[in-house]
């Protein structure tokens, strides 16, 4: 549920999007999504909720998995239905993980 | 509802937590934190949604920002009440936004 990072530096892409009217196929192809990405090279964990605005976090072992991410190709194809159907807006930030704590 | 930043380099605060089963009081000091995060300096938006985990993006212009947010006195008050009570485990990530798009 909350991810178990390695201690910092390392990667997370914080993805927040509102959906569209049109969400036709939206929920397979998420699940699909963190199916594959949890396959890749580097990935180290993913934490997601939805209320009005969806919010995931995926976090990464560098900048070069990251990029191998983004450039799968289901997740173009995935990337390409975003826009033009299933989001109403969208909002993707890369950003290093500087510091960590909790309980 | 997604939040309009400026261009990268800023901070992001994440905020991962799982709830416990005693939860009084909680909404109301969760609003209560989001009016006074809003009114900090350097404060620059902030994203929330739950659904199993809680996930709350807040973005800073600086790490000062984040630090004088951190020692905020209700703010501590908050994050005491938040670690003894409301929270079942939780995790708190400072990250430097490096890059940012979207449509």
């Amino acid at each position: 549920m909350i991810t178990e990072t390695p201690h910092p530096p390392y990667y997370a892409v914080i993805f927040t999007s509102l959906l569209s009217d049109d969400t036709a196929g939206y929920a397979e192809m998420a699940e699909h999504m963190v199916e594959l990405a949890s396959q890749q090279s580097g990935f180290l964990g993913m934490e997601s909720a939805r209320e009005g605005v969806g919010i995931t976090v995926s976090y990464w072992a560098s900048l070069e998995a990251i990029r191998a991410w983004k450039a799968q190709l289901d997740h173009r194809q995935a990337q390409r239905l975003g826009r033009e159907q299933w989001y109403a807006s969208y909002r993707t930030r890369i950003a290093r993980v500087e510091r960590e704590y909790g309980p």
